[in-house]
């Protein structure tokens, strides 16, 4: 076997099922027997939910967009040096739900602080640490909320149809990331059904970083 | 009179006197008739002191370096948007004691995350609000930690003898800093009496910024 475990990160927007796939995902690891972490921000690391709370203290309302941005990029740099990394060295495939393209699609692109201004500050929280391969589940806004009606039984209301633009213009930011970045964001199409989207992934994932486990 | 205030940063190492110098440099605006605020990070700005006592928690034994840095420019950036930018904007000189060249000197060269990494997270943090003029305190360590010892009535331990190598790093860091930033930063020989020392202060601050201020 190998030693050092891969870091896969999965993205997407509301609606793209990532919650449901990253369970299909791990139980294909189990299958396979590879040792596996499922993890997300802040992942339980104490100063990095303490940075959260700051983050999402609904008192904070006079806080600064690049202050924000900056707290996000603290709280990644510790979940990595307390939870991924040491997973990693330990030889486990951790699996992140929501990572840097996240902040970059988010905050860079859709809020508008700049993708390569974004991207400075996450350079220095994550080092070197980038993951093996990231999965982006694609759906367009439109049909992502339909499915929060539909599945969570929740009503879109008149606050998600002014976010459609900006839903919109995060997936425009996943597109020119996937530009940047080729070999390591692959698109799913989060539209199929939800076996469909699983046999894409696990596809996507074997011809990529799953070859090396192979005998 | 001027619209935009200028904006002022103190920097100095152990033993330095610069608290004592900020005091005078206050008067000397008092005197002088012109508005001015005295503060320095987190300057009692919430969520930069919500952040600042993450950083200062003893029991966050397990902080990452990188995560601090990004916490420092974090506290810094709300600082800068809540209180140092309007006091600016009104037309107030804003004199701050510490500021980005501490990170630099400190966190970037010393504790050795790299001055050009530590730049790029706080040129996020700052955007373009860079000081007009930075006043830097010089004195070696020596001479800074005995000064603490006499005046203080602190005896210097051990662990301020070992931090000795550390401090003369500091110093060399400031030193870089000033060949980057010759405009900008003003070194002031700190081993001087303190009136000497206030006395080259404001010749720098006649010299460099307030000559605006004259009629």
């Amino acid at each position: 076997m190998q030693g050092r475990g891969k870091f896969i990160t999965l993205e997407g927007g509301e609606g793209s099922g990532k919650t449901t796939m990253i369970g299909r995902i791990g139980s294909y690891f189990e299958k396979r027997g590879i040792p596996y972490v499922v993890t997300r921000e802040p992942g339980g690391i104490e100063i990095a939910e303490k940075i959260r709370s700051i983050i999402l203290d609904p008192l904070h309302t006079a806080m600064d967009a690049r202050t924000e941005a900056l707290l996000y990029a603290a709280a990644r740099s510790q979940h990595l040096a307390e939870k991924v990394e040491p997973a990693l060295e330990a030889g486990k495939t951790v699996i992140c739900d929501r990572f840097v393209d996240s902040s970059l699609a988010y905050q860079g692109y859709a809020r508008g602080l700049g993708i390569e201004n974004v991207w400075a500050i996450n350079r220095f929280a994550i080092g070197d640490l980038m993951p093996d391969m990231t999965l982006y589940l694609d759906i367009e806004p439109e049909q992502g909320l339909g499915r929060i009606e539909a599945h969570d039984g929740r009503e879109v209301n008149r606050l998600d149809l002014e976010n459609l633009e900006f839903h919109r213009k995060v997936r425009e930011a996943y597109f020119l990331l996937q530009k940047q970045f080729p070999e390591r964001i692959q698109v799913i199409d989060a539209s199929q059904t939800p076996d469909e989207v699983e046999k894409a992934m696990i596809l996507s994932l074997e011809a990529g970083i799953l070859k090396d486990f192979d005998e």
